[in-house]
């Protein structure tokens, strides 16, 4: 049987944490057609409240160091304030979305990050996602918004990150659905030259991945996005598409290719 | 067809945000047979959290002044912090809970309150409860956990009264179930004697409930809370208790009769 379309779209913080670009992702997010999963970050909000709060944020390679007094601002604002707001817009719009964090319905177990040169304090790494019952309520029409939270069974809560629950969601889903996974951040896709925004590179193999590491064309938080990229590609999911948040319907951006 | 029994529990702000006695009653709502639904509130954490924030908390006649600053505190804590934490809870006791708001799936619309003698701010009045894909999920084993939140279908998050969401929550979904309401709080049930721990009213009509009122028996309070109860048992629902938060499960308490 063919199966049907899903896209599942991961967006960063900085895009759902500020009005007017929430609106337009709004706008575009609604009228990508047929099924589809929104995951979001939050890092921004949750350092502004956290500073509020008078918890100094810790950060290594890009990574929140979460204790116990963090992990309660990142539920809050990962969970309520940012997921909230934009179920709240999508409904708006006629979406009928669902916030979720990895603790409902079980639907993403973690584990505690094992303690090895860096205590990451309550960080869960995707152990199982249970995309039965979601890819249910998918097919009733229900649009998941995933806040980048998920749990250990235990009854604790762990901060995850999202572009991780973006591709092990897709490879999930993609039991049930042809998954097109799209990544949007703050440039128009995987660029040849960091200072030339018009230098995407359309299409990356892994071999060529790896060169472009090799030689320095690629790096930092692109690298670990890529990576999920292709093993979200091995394991089931049909595209792979990096590109700028204000073209998730446009055939712009990098595709990660087999 | 005989209708499956459901238990819609609504438990106050006290009782699940203090570690021992959430515990416990984690452990009295898992183990209530059948289907169910937990309602709870968390006032003194969001109280908590405005005053770190710099937001000074305004209630009038009970009820949160709830200006946009709140609105993002009561968001992020009713939404995030107490309902992901009992979530989370739940899971670690083998209960598939899902934490929802009005919002996630559009289960409940409210309209904002409008402005007589006092200006709610975005405090919401429940106009609908979508009881079909709650009743579903409820059906599928799912455990909703619900935060005192609706929206108004425009992009607004409202905040609304913990007792009247798990009162028409119950309404709706008598249509689908034989649904026993149970109003946890900290006293043994409506008293005759406010001093008197012991001297609990066990069953009361409605005729009954008008005197206690007109003599000063019954105020503050739980004068909405009563009249919460009424309105239910008309609208369908088999029973309403008020109860001590610890005796979930016991015979005890106020009953609520036609």
């Amino acid at each position: 049987m063919m199966k049907k379309k899903l896209t599942v779209v991961k967006v960063g913080g900085k895009i759902v944490e500020e009005e007017s670009t929430l609106n337009q992702l709004l706008n575009d997010f609604s009228s990508i057609e047929g099924f589809k999963v929104l995951v979001h970050g939050g890092g921004r909000s949750a350092t502004r409240i956290a500073t509020l709060l008078g918890i100094e944020s810790k950060m290594i390679n890009g990574r929140r160091i979460t204790d116990a007094e963090t992990l309660k601002v990142v539920t809050m604002v990962y969970g309520g304030l940012v997921n909230k707001n934009i179920v709240a817009g999508l409904q708006a719009k006629g979406v009928n979305a669902l916030g979720l964090t990895g603790v409902d319905m079980n639907i993403i177990r973690s584990v505690k990050r094992p303690v090895k040169e860096v205590d990451y304090g309550f960080v869960g790494d995707v152990e199982k996602v249970n995309s039965e019952i979601l890819a249910d309520l998918i097919e009733k029409g229900i649009v998941p918004v995933l806040a980048p939270l998920t749990h250990d069974g235990q009854g604790n809560m762990l901060n995850t990150n999202a572009d991780t629950i973006a591709a092990e969601t897709a490879k999930a889903l993609s039991e049930y659905f042809d998954v097109t996974l799209v990544y949007c951040f703050e440039k128009k896709g995987v660029l040849r030259d960091e200072n030339d925004d018009n230098s995407v590179i359309p299409f990356i193999s892994h071999s060529e991945f790896e060169a472009y590491v090799a030689d320095g064309t690629i790096q930092g938080g692109m690298i670990p996005k890529l990576e999920n990229s292709f093993e979200a590609i091995n394991a089931g999911v049909s595209q792979v598409v990096i590109t700028l948040a204000t073209a998730i319907n446009a055939d712009s951006g990098t595709r990660i290719i087999k």
